[in-house]
């Protein structure tokens, strides 16, 4: 391709709109224009690299046997509404009226339409496993787009849903999936973390994200530096940390007056102790709870710890869990915000993290104005209704596993694989007899890649301070050539040389424009081609080969020079593809 | 691919739903599955002719040197307030709003999105011609999809933009698309008659539609069987009709009294004269018109044709055309509806159909009730502000290029070439400077595929009692191989060929099921693959070769089996792709 019939704008200085390094490549090298809030047109070197990257998430997704299909972009709200995500989703889900008043939504994610799909094609349990995905435009109402194609609000992912009978068969599609993102994330040049995951509003059981290194992550990842244990901060477990601040104490339980303290930290000043010493007292309110009847629970934790709300949803099989209002606390603790504590709670069923059981001496609100606990000891003097796992776990947590204290990372998600089990084929009563006749609802699990933000986080991952440097599988060309001016020999030498390597399969960007070879150059390494190839009339019959991840360049003959070049190419191809 | 690998649930009993032969034998051959009302998804086979088609398009619009864009399905609804359509395209714009309470449509075309696009890029007449596509998502909130694929709400387009400082260049572009929809048409297999179109909501001048006969046709095409003029009924002209009921009058125009007479035909009762001798005149009311200010305008024609709204819309430059209210009338000719006529009206302009002109002694209403004007001569007794042809054309009619009579078929839009001038480049302020530093407006062309429509259009043309005959270049396989039971040396047999055939780079469906044949058969025939190859153990060496759009099947030795269905398959595709 010459240069001159393509488009490529790019741009010499950098964005006002762009804070990331990904947005801003994208810009200046010409591959992407913003056209609204999170809404991004893809210009045709953009949408060569897009297609690369689809192109191989569908390799290796086919090669796992898994059928593409495509479900249709806008869907019926009442799909959504049998699911119950309709009502629980909030407002990133796009809904909309048609204009015979029928609901409507964007689809953020498709679990619905292939449930719907599936429901009446899969009767019999000889019609499983199936799996199936498509590559598709997606659309997430996010409050604050930003990050260029990182979090755009419309975005293209891959998802595909695997329908089975029994759970090693489910564990078996995960397992092949897990393997085969290992393989995308390989073939673009990324490295990935591969963490344990919550599952948020997917619903269902195991899930693992793929994150990528950022530091302007969405999320936080815990990892241990000795077994390798990894896991997204929402999902993170820590070993229970033995710590008490005081012995055990047979002094029985005392209300004491704290007047004007509020603060934990207050507290600690005013007892001159330290908040690992205090039971912490949440009301959360709870929707859609599996495991309690109570709209209402109060969480109790060690006072220098943090609930973390999503394992708390998670625990309680809840929808949502959010901090109760002050009116409902004051309604469940007969008192003012500020006094919960578990000593004679009743109006609510307590849960307490792991942390709280191995507490001593402790000291905890009375359920009264300005009037505190002390001496509190778990299981003596307050029984919780449930004991869990719930605490913010951070860097410098000790690892469940093998006891080496965590360090965390900032990470974006790539991909994530989930087990949703039965969510979904109970809500929209999806089932299919069995080998007795028997009526079964079958399992399902599901799996995301989002292509825009893979094709960003390459770009992340490989880039310097003169533009992108692309792994060579996803290169919008393989191969660019300079002539230093494209006239004459330097032009016919360009020319021949640009259709040998098209005849051996090799993508080639000709820059046959009149500008200064500094400008061709800067561009050049703008857009970010694996290898350059120069051609000045003073070093024929030898012309310059340069990659672009490599500071020299070298001198190579002429004569050949296609041949050596394809080599090359290959050869790197081999080496991310293997 | 076998066919227990892949997914193809095929149908005994034609769907309720369907109606119409594509619909049906899409669902029947287990590529598509209704999602909601106008909306599908495509299960794998018939994903399969999607990309193909698909690919098609692409090739060649790639060949015409139009560069491949990628613009968001979701677009910011200020680009379509700026361009105005967001007022005047009516409830086909599918209009919503985020949770910032900012205006979004689902893009049904993508003038604006491109124009917004290029609008900052191509400031300098250097940076001119240049075309871009994409190949995406369309929503259109039709009142009543059916049809199947074939008026779907969600639907897939090629919408293509072109650009350009001078109307040559626009010509160019857009006589290089149209040779270019011939040559996808041809490589489709379709027989399309290219028709002279209205330019409707999209604006501009010249346009030319590819449509598909079809009995269920949305569009009306008017045909000469001499020349070859083809019109779309909105668009098409006819040689003036110099009929006159009567011959020029010398009598002055002279009113009468016909009482209780409304209908044109209780009129020519009365006077005992044919419905060729009335004026009728119409009222209408006109929105954004160019040509006049006034809110309406009077339409005469010759009583027993009808006002064609497009062409009236089209003359006047006017975004809408609709008739008046009663009251309206009432207002504008000062008595009840139903005398109307253009002698004496002075409130709004008159538009005289250029039947009027040549019209004598003729019969119009007199602006007051139950009284006519007879012995109206024309230019004498009134002088139309305008006269252009807004006729409905017909069958019959008088072909404007040789004179012959015109007959009609039914037709279905598969693509659509426009001139759109400056209609967006003005309204959405695109400008570049000239050679002399002036600012400019572009000139613009669009030019749509429907991808979907296209495919069932196959279909609706290549099908028979049985199922679809595919043409080679889009079927889903190439070959289908059916060994009369899959075990034994029949299994081996068919196993080899399918391999060989693969590495062929011929695409193989190989029915490795349990059934009878009868029921394998049927399955090949109903899915329509070009080539069916049987293995009886009877016949072996020898295999039954049977073309789908054949009755006779012929019997070819095993040995060199591969290479002589291989070159059948290259052959067939090199005759429609020449």
């Amino acid at each position: 391709m010459k240069r001159s019939q393509t488009f490529i704008p790019t741009l010499r200085e950098i964005p006002a709109e762009a804070v990331v390094v990904s947005h801003q490549l994208l810009l200046r090298a010409g591959m992407i224009r913003r056209l609204g809030n999170g809404l991004f047109n893809y210009l045709p070197l953009g949408l060569r690299v897009f297609r690369k990257v689809e192109n191989i998430v569908r390799e290796e997704i086919d090669a796992t046997g898994c059928l593409e299909c495509k479900a249709s972009v806008v869907a019926p709200g009442e799909i959504w509404q049998e699911s119950k995500r309709w009502y629980t989703m909030g407002d990133g889900l796009l809904r909309m009226k048609n204009r015979l008043g029928q609901d409507l939504v964007v689809s953020p994610t498709n679990e619905e339409s292939f449930t719907a799909l599936m429901r009446y094609e899969l009767g019999s349990y000889k019609d499983y496993p199936i799996s199936v995905y498509h590559i598709n435009t997606k659309y997430r109402d996010e409050i604050r787009p930003r990050y260029g194609l990182m979090r755009a609000r419309e975005f293209t992912m891959k998802d595909a849903y695997s329908f089975h009978t029994n759970p090693d068969c489910l564990d078996a599609a995960y397992r092949r999936f897990g393997d085969a993102y290992e393989k995308i994330f390989r073939r673009f040049g990324l490295t990935v973390i591969r963490v344990r995951a919550d599952s948020g509003a997917m619903g269902g059981s195991g899930s693992e994200e793929f994150m990528v290194e950022s530091a302007i992550g969405d999320d936080t990842l815990i990892l241990c530096p000795q077994c390798r244990y990894s896991a997204n901060e929402e999902k993170a477990a820590c070993a229970p940390d033995p710590y008490t601040e005081l012995p055990e104490t047979q002094e029985p339980c005392t209300k004491i007056p704290t007047p004007d303290v509020r603060t934990i930290e207050e507290l600690a000043n005013f007892l001159h102790t330290s908040p690992k010493a205090f039971i912490k007292t949440l009301i959360y309110h709870v929707k859609d709870s599996e495991l309690i009847d109570s709209e209402f629970v109060a969480v109790c934790i060690r006072g220098d710890l943090e609930v973390n709300e999503a394992k708390l949803a998670a625990v309680l099989k809840a929808a949502e869990v959010a901090l109760a209002s002050n009116a409902d606390v004051e309604d469940i603790t007969g008192t003012v915000v500020g006094f919960a504590g578990p000593v004679g709670l009743t109006k609510v069923p307590v849960l307490a993290d792991e942390s709280v059981m191995l507490m001593h001496d402790a000291v905890t609100g009375a359920l009264e104005k300005d009037m505190h606990y002390i001496h509190v000891e778990p299981k003596r003097d307050f029984t919780p209704a449930m004991v869990y796992d719930v605490r913010i776990v951070k860097a410098g947590d000790i690892c469940p596993q093998c006891g080496t204290p965590f360090y965390s990372k900032k990470g974006n998600e790539l991909g994530h694989i989930f087990k949703l089990g039965t969510k979904y084929t109970v809500s929209m009563n999806m089932t299919y007899l069995d080998e007795n006749g028997q009526k079964q609802y079958p399992l399902m699990g599901c799996y995301g890649i989002g292509i825009d933000r893979a094709l960003a986080s390459i770009i992340e991952e490989h880039h310097d301070e003169n533009g992108i440097i692309w792994p060579m599988t996803v290169a919008p060309y393989h191969v660019g050539i300079v002539p230093i001016q494209y006239e004459g020999k330097m032009k016919e030498v360009a020319d021949q040389l640009h259709d040998d390597l098209t005849a051996c399969g090799i993508e080639v960007l000709l820059d046959d424009r009149v500008e200064r070879p500094g400008v061709k150059f800067k561009d050049m390494d703008l857009i970010g081609l694996p290898i350059r190839l120069v051609i000045s009339d003073k070093k024929l019959p030898s012309i310059e080969c340069k990659f672009r991840s490599e500071q020299e360049a070298t001198l190579i003959p002429l004569e050949g020079a296609a041949a050596y070049i394809a080599e090359k190419v290959h050869t790197e191809l081999k080496r991310y593809n293997a």
